[in-house]
């Protein structure tokens, strides 16, 4: 994202966790604080709620060091009870605040194939617009800041169902004597095709659960994020639960490497197959 | 499909339950074995196992009808173990069985936009061929006939399964206070837009469970086909339990007349919303 | 409990699937038919759906050989809607039908100590109770003969809920370093303690799964009969399920001859843990 | 608690967050770290983990008041987590932490008849033996004070999957023509009586869910915790989740003041049925 935006022609002050992976014509900063103090726009985007907790809020994070005025786009997948504590912490030190969470694996954000749900006022799309333009392909308005990360977590919810359903229905069809890799390719040129579906269920068709695209770990954090919005919102999710199951079973097993369709490995060995084919 | 038939240039003799339905041009039969009778091919499209059993296997069925060496296309969406029968009883009638179970909705049937999973020998489908491209779009075949209603009762099961998921997924945005027609139509845009997607998602988040294109009773019947498949196959498969407990639990509230998406009005009960929107 | 009548003092004309079964004292019988020729009271106890319905509507069946105002008393655990159908049966064939079916473990029958729910008319109650008392230590009427046979499926339905939950539980306390051996003694003699509990959670708890009491197979016949009377009667039943897919997987890894209480292995294998301990 | 205390002769120096509850006897303090001041040995008893934590170890709290080599006494229901941060705090503080969880509802309190789980030294139980023995009916050491606090909620998921248990059964019976108080009577006198049993099975079936023992928030607080247990461990718990969803449908629909016997309520609106019956 950030190659991108300098390929784009933004001035770019990164700072990193890991030191040394500041893109090459990126300014590397000492901290959030640092590389917010003389930006026009603060674009943050971390693991989980603890880091993006500490980047916004913490000592040297984005809130002490960005201008009255300034604007912090919210790009990573938190809760949308930090997103709410992190609106009102921002407004309270009369700064702007928008979010702005991407859906797209690694390989979509390096072609800036990456889609974004934006949760704000209108007026700061117009001044966010020209740096997402340069990281993805289209930018969706669905509310505030809040809004656009639970729009995120649904989004999140509806693939983990899709690999749920994908990873039930392929140890039918393998038990039953189908070829689930030629049945899933056969349902997704047809009605069942999409990009998600025909990104996962071949995949999981064929056992494929390494390299990760997206890490198991991240998927549970992430079925634990939905489950939460839940809980506060009183909207009961049993199948973002039983999702959880399968994602704290793999891990369980030691899978903290694999992707998060790796959850379907939970299913097969309920089925009695092996996690993976031979 | 007995339309599209005629239209192609097939001389067809039709038997229906609720006589007086036979399509203009075609020969109204009093029976399926009178049907059957002089046919090189005979095609079933029934309701459920009872009405193919007895279609089938009855005193006045296809297999009393059919000549040696006659075909017997299978096309309802039945039980595999049924399939299985079926295939047992024309093989030693010497006869000939395929399955071709179809997916697509009553429109796409008028449009000959279904397409077909075969189940069977690869010479019996050239036999088939002309009559099923006069009504579908595409021919896949994918093992022997009981794989075909197999792969069948697979693709209703992850229809189900989207279902769900999105009826989960509206309710908890409308509760968090995003449009969820809104949502899905961003989603049906990027990276989840399938056919089934956006087919079933609007009408969802809209609420909208009326008319039936496939009603709930059907949609329990295949939940519970799928169901007794894995058991018998010794396959777990919670999300189709998921999805069969709010089929059950519409039918106990009387919707015997919505669409099988309508297991999203119980989704929505369960987070305190009603059933449709007002 | 042919032995407890005979010692009781009746006369008994048997007939068992495996010839030769048939204890001291009694007399065999060539078949159900020829059994219930000169009988005032009939007892069936076999194993499924299929045998009650051939040893009573077969051709040399109860129904067959029973005298009219005969009593058919159904101990075996059927289904509600068999259950509906020999009433029905016998009803049309001048015969009288109740239902008895019983709770106890083998060990329980020997010593009467079985208990049984009884539906039917009271009348015919007091013909049965001298049988009855010599089988058993006490007798409940509920209602008709087919809801004797569905509380019979709630009370193993409720068997099945405390298997699961001790089985989650002891998962938990095991790896969070609890004994749960210890932990279930404590339970057991506190709020927890009933002969069922205590009878099962020292077991679950020490991975106890073999020789069977209760066989896995007959568990699921048991959750999957529960499953049909609560479709029938439109009542979703999440938690018959959630053991229904346990029972499965468990017999998906060729558990089959391991009592119905190693659904627990199941959820041990699902939290990392091996299904037995060593 | 303190009644049966100062009932025992112990000197009471109380502090409650609504001023005024303090039982005539004991001493009113202003803070938990004033009643800890001059205290051999500090009981805390409070809502949740937030509470738990603020009069444990805020500006006020028990820590800070605590002397060195004092005894603390957690008796609270309270996360895994927040146990092990309390035994390190005061562990740091040169004071001695041990928990203590009841089990038994008001007027088990009342009565002296709850029963405690103990985590803590040996030598730590018998300076604490006096104090418990005024307050309940037995005393189990289990482990370190995480451990009894996991102990106990593991009691209470037991305690959750008896109600779910009980909820479906008893609408299964109602629909099915079954009186369903008779047969939790029957059951209750019988294999399945346990205290717990016959103090929920009769009040579900009687569908009397107000006025709360325990109520529907606090329940649902549980099974979180109980969750969260599960998924710190690596414990998949599918039973907790049903439950949790249940008792969140309930309160979705503003059962807040109900007992968490409640969540059958959810249960039976599945079914068709009223949430109470008329």
């Amino acid at each position: 994202m950030a190659r991108n935006l300098l390929a784009a022609g933004f001035r770019v002050r990164a700072w990193n966790r890991t030191p040394g992976k500041t893109p090459q014509g990126a300014i590397e900063c000492a901290s959030p604080r640092e590389a917010a103090g003389q930006s026009e726009l603060v674009i943050t985007m971390v693991a989980d709620d603890a880091a993006a907790e500490q980047v916004t809020l913490g000592e040297n994070g984005v809130i002490a060091g960005l201008p009255k005025g300034g604007m912090h786009a919210a790009m990573s997948t938190i809760s949308v009870a930090l997103s709410r504590k992190l609106q009102e912490a921002h407004r309270a030190a009369g700064q702007r605040y928008v979010s702005a969470p991407v859906f797209g694996r690694p390989e979509a954000a390096e072609k800036k194939q990456l889609w974004i749900v934006y949760g704000g006022a209108p007026a700061d799309l117009e001044t966010c617009r020209p740096a997402f333009a340069a990281m993805s392909q289209g930018v969706y308005p669905v509310g505030a800041p809040p809004q656009a990360h639970l729009a995120k977590l649904i989004g999140n919810f509806l693939i983990l169902g899709l690999l749920e359903a994908v990873g039930e229905a392929t140890a039918l069809a393998e038990k039953g004597g189908l070829d689930p890799r030629e049945l899933m390719t056969i349902f997704g040129k047809n009605s069942f095709g999409s990009p998600v579906f025909n990104g996962y269920a071949p995949r999981i068709a064929a056992t494929e659960f390494e390299p990760a695209g997206f890490a198991l770990p991240l998927g549970l954090k992430d079925a634990t994020l939905a489950l939460q919005a839940g809980a506060e919102l009183r909207v009961p999710l049993p199948l973002a639960s039983l999702t959880r199951d399968h994602l704290l079973a793999a891990l369980a097993r030691g899978r903290e490497s694999w992707d998060w369709s790796g959850l379907a490995s939970v299913v097969r060995e309920a089925a009695g197959l092996p996690p993976r084919r031979a």
